[in-house]
């Protein structure tokens, strides 16, 4: 994707090639943002550096107001242009992936502001589990988004495949969570902060996948038929363990 | 709402407005399926109701096969009619309303998932918070789909208010499971289960303000300015409880 070298001022003048390009420049701008904002916060919780936790609540603002932006574009540019079949597709995908990264950033905010209160809390062993798992995620969104911008429906076919992985990661982390809080409940709080954060990396592994599933079919045309490596992931790892 | 008597076939003799009440009543549908959901799952909950619990589970893909037909014919809509001004806000709104109603019902399957799990195991009392701050977020859920129906935006206003009441709820729920836990460390499993769906619950109804928020947009053409509530909600009530 070519960088745009437009402001968004002088959209009057674009040709509707630019105004596609300066959409994909957003969302490109906003993927790299959510990116960014995950992998701070992992500095965060490996280093317990609080001060850059809230740098990273502080910029989510920044990445609402560029989904505000997107959704702005795309329905101005349906409604100037009245696109048909592939570019239809493209800015009706663009609105769908600018939501899948809000909330990717979301939950990074999230899991920064647990952070802050981590550090005011006696060190948990199981703590290392956060930056393992959320650096696999990490790259599942770096890989979806270079998949995305480069239109490989492979790349992305293949960030889709570790979603197990990050479920195994997942559901392991849970089991020794369970584990530290039974051996010590001293420990309880910090492990329920843990818990979720451990909950959101693995909800950001999904949205990692509805974007290389939405790829899918922006460039196919239809949705895939076979149904995610598994269907019910947002529970089953906590029953199978724990139960 | 008209209820619509037109099937999906027939579309293409439809007339646009035919077509416009056709998306109305799919969001309709899809807002009373997932309400449905969380109604059920609540009862699952109360009554320790495994069967009724996989029900909930097994209809889940009924609403999600809902939001894709909801989709194509919003893309279908765009690309034939080409609406401009309300009615193009109208069909890109209705997109990201059936996005919200599909993140609720997804909530209410992963609810019930964690519910057939509690029921083989001791009874923990901090359970019956759970149908109590349900309770809300289902009137919550209800109202601001008869609000979207209506074009209310008063009525959206009031559901977005009642955001903080269930974030109070939450937090205290969320306390008296800490405390349970500390006291009883054999009840840490359950307890991990139902912190998970009381911040379901939450979710649910911050879904509810999200699709509050879409409607003002819709009718008013201008996004709320004035912050919400609280803007931090989905991990300050922890922190404040827990540290």
């Amino acid at each position: 994707m070519a960088v745009s070298s437009h402001g968004s001022e002088d959209h009057t003048v674009r040709s509707f090639d630019g105004e596609l390009a300066h959409l994909a420049d957003m969302i490109a701008r906003m993927g790299g943002l959510a990116e960014a904002q995950l992998a701070a916060v992992l500095r965060a919780v490996s280093g317990r550096e609080a001060e850059l936790a809230a740098r990273v609540v502080g910029a989510d603002p920044e990445i609402d107001r560029l989904e505000q932006e997107i959704y702005a574009w795309t329905v101005r540019l349906l409604a100037l242009r009245q696109p048909l079949a592939q570019d239809l597709r493209t800015i009706v995908s663009a609105l769908k992936v600018s939501g899948e990264l809000e909330r990717i950033a979301d939950y990074a905010a999230n899991i920064a502001k647990r952070t802050i209160v981590l550090i005011g809390l006696p060190t948990v062993e199981a703590t290392a589990g956060i930056p393992r798992l959320g650096r696999v995620v990490q790259e599942m969104i770096h890989d979806v988004l270079d998949a995305y911008v480069q239109g490989d429906v492979d790349k992305a076919l293949a960030v889709r495949q570790r979603d197990g992985e990050v479920d195994a990661m997942y559901t392991s982390l849970v089991r020794e969570l369970i584990a530290t809080m039974i051996d010590d409940p001293r420990t309880i709080t910090a492990c329920t902060h843990l818990m979720f954060m451990a909950k959101n990396i693995e909800r950001i592994g999904d949205h990692a996948t509805n974007i290389a599933e939405m790829l899918y079919y922006l460039v196919r045309g239809t949705t895939l038929k076979d149904a995610r490596p598994k269907d019910d992931r947002t529970t089953a790892p906590d029953p199978d363990g724990e139960a």
